[in-house]
């Protein structure tokens, strides 16, 4: 089974499962959700992502020991306190910013980043090394509640098109509320060149760590 | 459909296949299979390695015009020819050693490399940046066809439990052969950290360039 951190207060079962049951629907894969306290907004600036490391390192410790995890993932692109969980808990942890870069850089060499934040996450960035080519986002979608507006996916999908033109020929997405609203799913008939969903990401990193050798 | 290369001239259809058949078992995925001519023992140094690049990039390009691929995968852990021939097609070109590294450093941060050759491949060792951790080889395991030998799998398994008590985090096998002796399946029941196999590798990401999305 495998653990998820949501970096993100929320009593709305809903949005809570969300990456939950996408990675259920798609794969299968198993897993349990948690979200750490008292940070109704989420990690989006220096500030929040300090105070939100304590809150992960110690929600991974109670996962852990609750439950029977074959790893842990933390589903946020800045990936936040990846390093401080991995050395305080004994079972593979990964991260969604990691795990999207590492996919993108499988599928292509240039690799067009779009998000909701002014740059990039650092890791993720770092993580692309060669492979980063460009980062967008655009300018009145910056909060993930934008992303459910009438003409969101519209938007994003015209600048994507822009960022192929440009010469990218994989596009990574830097924002797990793209999941939520499935622009995957919505650019699947539009553009030919890989997309990379950070939920989908999480997901094929779990298979390579818990994969039974099945022969 | 994947379209595979093999980078070693073989007339032998169970060695041909070999890889083929694993990821048709183990996802499945439907793949086609073809191997480069006049090269009985592959690329094992930097001639050979120049010669595989025109003959990889020429098959490539008859592949992608014979058969309805979604990509094509270069199956061999140096990634020969692979920038040349991501020019060349018009589909997305993935290597086995990039997949490799690339899975890897999705797993851990202190990944050990374990192959036949004297050095770590160039371009697997760069896509693991700053994840790589070391490279260790058997000295008597340093052909393909050494790895046939009766204790070939208990050696690997002894260097590989070196490797893990010296700090790495993840095992990443750099050499197609030890796919073809099943050496991860071996290593299940014997250690407990992820080891990344380059079939595997391969497999996972064309999941990610291809895969549809089922919702």
């Amino acid at each position: 089974m495998l653990g998820i951190i949501r970096v993100l207060t929320t009593t709305d079962e809903h949005i809570l499962l969300e990456h939950s049951r996408l990675m259920e629907e798609r794969y299968p894969i198993k897993t349990v959700t948690h979200c750490i306290e008292q940070q109704p907004y989420g990690v989006h600036d220096e500030k929040t992502l300090a105070e939100s490391i304590p809150k992960i390192v110690q929600l991974a410790k109670e996962m852990a020991s609750q439950y029977e995890l074959d790893a842990l993932t933390i589903s946020c692109a800045g990936d936040p306190a990846l390093d401080e969980t991995r050395l305080a808990i004994n079972i593979p942890v990964i991260g969604a910013g990691i795990c999207g870069a590492h996919c993108a850089a499988m599928a292509g060499n240039k690799v067009g980043v779009i998000g909701i934040t002014d740059a990039p996450p650092e890791r993720l960035k770092k993580e692309l090394a060669d492979s980063f080519f460009s980062y967008s986002y655009v300018p009145n979608l910056r909060k993930s509640t934008d992303l459910f507006g009438e003409n969101a996916k519209k938007e994003l999908t015209d600048k994507i098109n822009e960022i192929i033109k440009n010469g990218a020929n994989t596009i990574l997405f830097a924002c797990t509320g793209f999941s939520t609203i499935h622009l995957k799913k919505y650019l699947s008939q539009k553009i030919s060149i890989p997309v990379i969903d950070l939920v989908d990401a999480q997901a094929m990193a779990y298979q390579i760590l818990k994969r039974e050798v099945n022969e």
